[in-house]
């Protein structure tokens, strides 16, 4: 073990799109754990387009970060020290820690890894939050029933690209949005779309899905907002449901953005819109995971990840899901994993 | 009974406002019923935002009326002569007729009005649909518990102004947005809400919110759209409902108008959105008038009606709807109920 400790902090706060003096990386000497406490070597963290929000002096779901102190993230790690009764030296752990190479963490807000079920990163994506999020996000607020038609935004990211199988899954017509051929060819091969739309490579998303949707929208599950999803509402069938996950396309912005007013249209439909946010969901998490475990060990869910290595390189990683770079799951390399 | 019949027909499209020129009188023979219909005489008839909406050439849930034939309405009227076993001559009954003198109609489209509950005109308002719509948008869809802050737009109309009641006597604290300082009045004094905001009389609909609804919204029931559903979304608390019922402030635009896109904000409050169409609620339409009847016997339930005088003027009182000139229900008096 190295005794120097990187943490990434934020520097300051963002205005409109984050840019490299948005973050700074300061050294320290790696972290004692006091009682209760356990030291975590970083593995693996996540980066997410949510915690834009959180470098915002706003509240919203998530506290805001302090500038200057550690930004946070889900991180998979190895204990490496233990004063917690839970955990041992060894140990594969999930905690939300600093972007930095150690934390010492209290011991009861982390749970175990199971290494033999999944490599560590996968508890970042599809056995983690993300996948979580599409599992309830599409089953629960969805609710698809099969012969309807789903249309995912934001189809090839970590939560779509789970939507797009899960709603394939359940016998469902699914149409993805996503922006770039490599990713469409991802989203009609490999994840079993029956129609990926390339929204780089036309403005009109409502020709687009007249023809990808004949019968229209049932369900439209959507994690980038703008005109896309203006073009999905606009093709909502009676009694459509929009699952509200993300908003990608908005969280730079530092006014409200402005778009065609969509109400009126759902009195037609008598459509429902509902915003969603994973942690409503905790107390069912082991049932999510549990599944979504069983569904990749026989093949019927595949995920991709987008490994960015270093921990130097996380803030470049974050800034990439903001231009579409990922293709699945977003995740930074910090450790290597000498389990 | 005369023996010209007056049929006000849907004389060309509007573009935007409808016009004068919208409507046309035309004099034809009293109808002479057929087998199975009969001879209505029109007591009341109803006029209401929606129908902006048949004057469109475009499907939506109303069929679009045609040019040059007759509008149609909810009319309160007495049968004058039946071809149909159920009804006798004298009997008063509810239907989808025209906006005529006499409208000659299958017997079996019309339902009977009990003129010793209450008049007939109520059956177009408080007993009608804009009573059910009220009933069933705010307590199956808004679902307000008691403590929760319910706001409410256009709460002086027909709708609104149910809507308020009903909310209050559900143990709410209810806010509502109307044009005018006698509406206000009518507001916070007869129907009870703990506060009305004349939206004439600000810009700063949030911040008369905060006033208001100082711990937040809860239900925000929508019968107007724009600036103020912006304002109410922004103070949406979690887990939030609103119903949208009407948007009666973008129903004469011909293009899509723009607002501040709003979807983010609902991932914060797992805010819930519903479009609401009272006919989906038809097989428990009897449940909602008999509570509402017997509410409005034991005084629980007060409405008011803006009674126009004379077939000719029903195009001014339809017009009137979006200047916001009515307080309650809307109704046109076409003849004097001689039973």
């Amino acid at each position: 073990m190295d005794d120097t400790n990187r943490t990434i902090v934020l520097a300051k706060r963002p205005d409109g799109v984050p840019e490299k003096d948005t973050f700074e990386i300061e050294e320290s000497d790696v972290p004692s754990p006091e009682a209760g406490e356990v030291l975590v070597r970083t593995l693996y963290l996540s980066v997410d387009p949510y915690m834009r929000g959180r470098m915002r002096d706003a509240e919203s779901y998530a506290e805001p970060w302090a500038v200057g102190e550690p930004m946070e993230a889900g991180v998979v790690g190895e204990v490496l020290e233990s004063n917690h009764d839970r955990w041992d030296a060894g140990d594969v752990v999930l905690g939300d820690l600093h972007w930095a190479d150690y934390t010492a963490a209290s011991g009861h807000s982390l749970t175990p890894v199971d290494t033999d079920l999944a490599s560590p990163s996968a508890y970042l994506g599809v056995l983690g939050m993300p996948g979580r999020t599409a599992y309830f996000g599409l089953l629960d607020a969805g609710d698809p029933s099969p012969g309807e038609t789903v249309v995912v935004s934001g189809a090839a990211g970590a939560v779509g690209s789970t939507v797009v199988q899960i709603a394939k899954r359940a016998g469902c017509r699914v149409v993805g949005f996503a922006g770039s051929e490599g990713k469409i060819e991802y989203l009609e091969g490999e994840l079993g779309a029956d129609v990926g739309i390339d929204y780089t490579e036309t403005d009109d998303y409502r020709e687009a899905l007249d023809d990808a949707a004949p019968d229209g929208v049932d369900v439209y599950f959507d994690n980038v907002g703008g005109p896309i999803t203006d073009a999905a509402f606009s093709r909502l069938n009676v009694d459509g449901r929009v699952v509200v996950c993300g908003q990608i396309s908005q969280y730079n912005d530092e006014t409200v953005a402005s778009g065609p007013r969509k109400l009126g249209g759902l009195i037609a439909t008598r459509g429902t819109v509902q915003g969603i946010l994973i942690w409503d969901y905790a107390p069912r998490f082991e049932q999510a995971t549990e599944q979504l475990a069983e569904w990749v060990a026989n093949g019927e869910l595949t995920y991709r990840e987008t490994v960015t290595e270093g921990l130097e390189n996380a803030p470049d990683a974050f800034l990439g899901l903001f231009e579409g770079e990922n293709v699945g799951k977003q995740v930074v390399k910090v450790a290597d994993f000498e389990g």
